[in-house]
């Protein structure tokens, strides 16, 4: 590779996006690796950033930023220390890289660093949207050969849905609740049945969506009045599902109050419910309703040590298929048109083609 | 004692209290044990029954209640399987009998039994504010020569706080923070310290609260602005008090929405954040910022198994004296006296003495 | 039923089998229910009994006992309070009934009670090889209609596995190696899978045994070399089924120190070992090794609550099958059959059919 | 700092000390710090390797090293990104090198990296017996004004009593024993009180020892009888002392086999056991007794993240105070003598002082 085709997609505020021809970066520290990006999958948040310019940190035309950061790609070349990946292997990207020596890094919570290296995380943290992306050797996980490249983007939502299932210890035997059936849901869902749940049931007020559920994940699924109450829909529900002692686990996948309030009233005395999905910053919860349960209510940020692990055992053992998500594949040169469906909710993962020609 | 001199006081309905004799409880299952009451304490729950009727559930004409549900006595008579208590031992009752057959009991979690059997929880389960109560043997625990009766009712409460720092996992090293210097708030700071809290922080709103705090906890104190916001007064109180990291276990023991809110923002990454405190319904609370640093909100009811026992071991091994917290301690003729006291916020924990005549 | 046709298999001592008709037990508790037995399950400790008189504690012709504790059957009368089970339920029988009272029992421990009345324990303890047994409601399960009564016997075995499985830890994308392929151990391993393991192995003296669990569990198998060393089998073992950075977890189902050993060897860093099988009273242990890697050593015993539940949902959802380990059905009346089969290793598990004509 | 004169003290074989000027260790990574040691405390695995000349790997005329591996100092250097320490701040030194990017480092377990870099472990890891010796910035720690440096020596050996503490889940009431009463099992004691047990025991074979034991701990005390058995002695202890439903934890810090079977056997249903201390590679267990009760067997490898942390935090507010083990302190260039004490049983904690000149 010439040292400066390296092709990236940025974008420079709500709606501008450019293609640049930045230089591919080097091998600095001799566990680097550099990877030939083959998959970028877009995110809820992608779509975010096309349309608000950001989410929390903006993006700006002096301070354009490299998108992507669902990524799987093979590897290209690798630093003089890099032991557990060589050149032509297909890997899956865990696109944060953590400082490695604060106090959350090394008690095992990386995720909480605060001086995380996120992929496409304004102003500086650029993506994996670029033929070549570079990562240290421990955050590239190589695909079992029963995965393909395409699945293995899915590797970075399903650590998200692994999670949290380790962070609610979800275990056998258990009934499950997963509120909404975005991709994250979906995800979540298919992650509990494969944790050994006694049930699993999933919520939304989209009716389409429920039955792509229905069939991706094989469980009863729920439609709540939106001019009745959490109280009485998850009432309601457990009725109506068969689980009136209450759901032991929760899985909150979108960031919705109501949604988060159904789910809390649906849970049984001593659940479990974990937001996953990122919302407004404030919402109300019934608190003394919780207090009478002892409900505990767990927040997630993206993925610990282990989760992309646990993830791609799920599905090279086949315990979860991811393909039926993908919707759309559009070329690297197409990426604005993959936000924009998102954006519009067309499709469940809309992916984008890594650079072709070399 | 003769079979109906069991001279109890029964609330009829807000500010309507009655003195009279009852009959005294007969041993029915032979593991029963009748306690001669020598002292109950007097909650803010008492004052709230006192005020409105009751909590939740009123009282009524004609469904009295008697009341009380801290206390502590001696043994009077036992049944004949008893093992573990003789008449003439000086006990703590713990005033909540669980029917050991459900899910939740047979779990370990006792305190979420839905036949919980709670003392002074209206209609039907009457409280200890009586001549001679009754219980299984295994609900009363033996006083250490070192511990009072006086004493032994603040098992009661100082439960409620061991349960809430058990529930915290709060362990040595760790950077406690405390929100209110009530009852509960005071004996959770001193809890928190016997566990090896590093450093225990309070904060409330009322200065003699505070003052007392400083002398009987021995720790910093802090009071918010209440015309500042939860998330600016959070960052006040972490850049006064020395603990800019944030704090490691909050326990919330107010029920207040802005002090919820002010303890999640001064917790730090991995926090946990335990609601012991009950208050209105609903409350709101930053999730977005929970979700960033994965705060773990739990909420505490009662307490569970082994949370009697470890109270007491802080009090028999001088590590807790909560004697600096018994205020006024009225004859039992006076109980509506007492109540009256706490819901004027007068004294911290006022006592009703036992019936003295026998 | 007449209050005194309740034929039971009582052994006397040693090869001494006696088949008497006692009293039909009454309902004594108004939680009380009395089953009509279906099956009985032959263990390895029944086979025991017949052998040597007893594990532990023996019978005699003074005290001669009941035998049998795997059981399955159909619910026939029950006390007034019961509410969970209706006459004409198919059940499985937890054998255990635990005090209720003790701290084991509250805090969640039951198989730890001091107190626990057990199925066939000598000396007072009768088993359930009787036309009816009688239980608490609580120690019943209904069985879902996909479980049949001959399967139903093995919710007891598979409730052993369970345990051992929770007791670890198990969670997926774990490397879990089980130690012996016996009832136990096959049940183990399948357990294993269905709590969502990444790669499962069994290991065991015996090929047929062997060849038995490559079909019934689906999962790579080894033997050891006898004339090699613990230390060097496990070292073989981890790269001929290629998991040289050790297993996650080993349920230990044989009870033999060579086995043990093996087992700690071939575990890695931060390893959970449970000791399932129980055998000599005293073995050694590569402590050193232990250390090293931080090796944690559980052990086993029974059943705790919550254990039934979980068997019974991995059956009735599929995700095991049970059946093909039953072997043999034999008639009530030639129990000691049952038990000599199963003492010369005939069959993995034989059953014994209830009482047929009534 | 001249390059060349880091005199160090090494070990060449059994007996054979050498000092010599080496040099200066240099900045290589920009967070690494040199610290100009103070006080190097002498440990049994010291005189281990004075007797034998190394503890399972060997140190030799061809490679020798320099020793030392508990230590204070203070900041001389610091590299270009340390923003924790500035030179002349007094610290302790954590030891161990991790390397931050295996799955143990990353899921928060680094003393079970494979690649530690541990201080005084032949061939490679040269130790604190040193002028000057250089770690990362994130393994010194400030310590506070109440703690001398000599005090500061002693965080190293109370951080392997905090690992055993928390390993067990040590909490408070519970009934803690401690077998062994040298340095470590002392700390292990009066971290016991500090994390809150009800009762601490410790036994001993050496009334000396026990004598001290009892003064520093302030705790009951037992010596087995050598002609007894661990069994009967166990029972003995427990009648004695007062714990006869056993002990919750046991913290063995002896590594003798006798010892380790004595504590499991005095502890009680449901018990942890931690192997602290390193004796023989094998050690008989009585495994039978152990799955009767649950006991759980946990095995302790130097520390992990935070445990520093907690163990300064102990020493700062006064919850332990370690001054009254340092028994004698000898300059530099006697550092053979304090090991030669050491191996002679003379004293608790023997140091020695960094070099002087400079």
């Amino acid at each position: 590779m010439a040292e400066t085709n390296n092709l990236c997609c940025l974008l420079y505020g709500p709606g501008k996006a450019r293609f640049e021809n930045r230089e591919i970066p080097r091998i600095d520290d001799p566990h680097d690796v550099l990877v030939r990006v083959s998959y970028v999958g877009v995110c809820g948040s992608d779509a975010h950033f096309w349309t608000h310019g950001g989410v929390m940190r903006m993006v700006s035309e002096e301070e354009p930023l490299v998108m992507g950061h669902e990524a799987s790609g093979i590897v290209h070349t690798v630093g003089p220390a890099v032991t557990s990946v060589v050149p032509g292997d297909r890997v899956a990207i865990e696109p944060g890289f953590s400082c490695r020596r604060c106090k959350q890094c090394k008690k095992g919570k990386y995720n909480l660093c605060a001086d995380m290296k996120f992929a496409a995380d304004p102003p500086n943290n650029h993506g994996t949207l670029a033929r070549v992306f570079r990562t240290p050797e421990d955050f590239v996980y190589k695909l079992p050969d029963s995965v393909s490249l395409e699945e293995g983007v899915l590797v970075e939502p399903l650590s998200v849905a692994v999670h949290g299932a380790r962070l609610a210890g979800l275990c056998p035997g258990q009934i499950v609740l997963v509120q909404g059936s975005g991709t994250i849901g979906l995800l979540a869902a298919v992650t509990a049945r494969a944790f050994g749940a006694k049930e699993v049931f999933i919520s939304d007020i989209n009716q389409v969506k429920l039955d792509f559920a229905k069939d991706f994940v094989g469980c009863k699924t729920f439609m709540p009045n939106l001019n009745s109450t959490p109280e009485v829909e998850a009432a309601r529900m457990k009725k109506e599902m068969g689980f009136e002692e209450g759901a032991d686990v929760v899985l909150e996948c979108t960031g919705v109050e109501s949604s988060l309030q159904t789910g809390i009233y649906a849970s049984g005395p001593g659940g479990v419910v974990v937001q996953i999905g990122l919302g407004k910053p404030n919402l109300t919860l019934p608190v003394l309703n919780m207090c009478e349960k002892e409900t505990v209510f767990k927040t997630a940020w993206r993925y610990a040590p282990g989760d992309y692990e646990v993830a791609l055992s799920l599905l090279s053992s086949g315990k979860i298929s991811a393909k039926p998500l993908i919707s759309t594949i559009v070329p690297f040169t197409k990426a604005p048109e993959a936000w924009e469906m998102t954006k519009n909710g067309h499709g469940i993962k809309n992916l984008i083609r890594g650079v072709q020609d070399d």
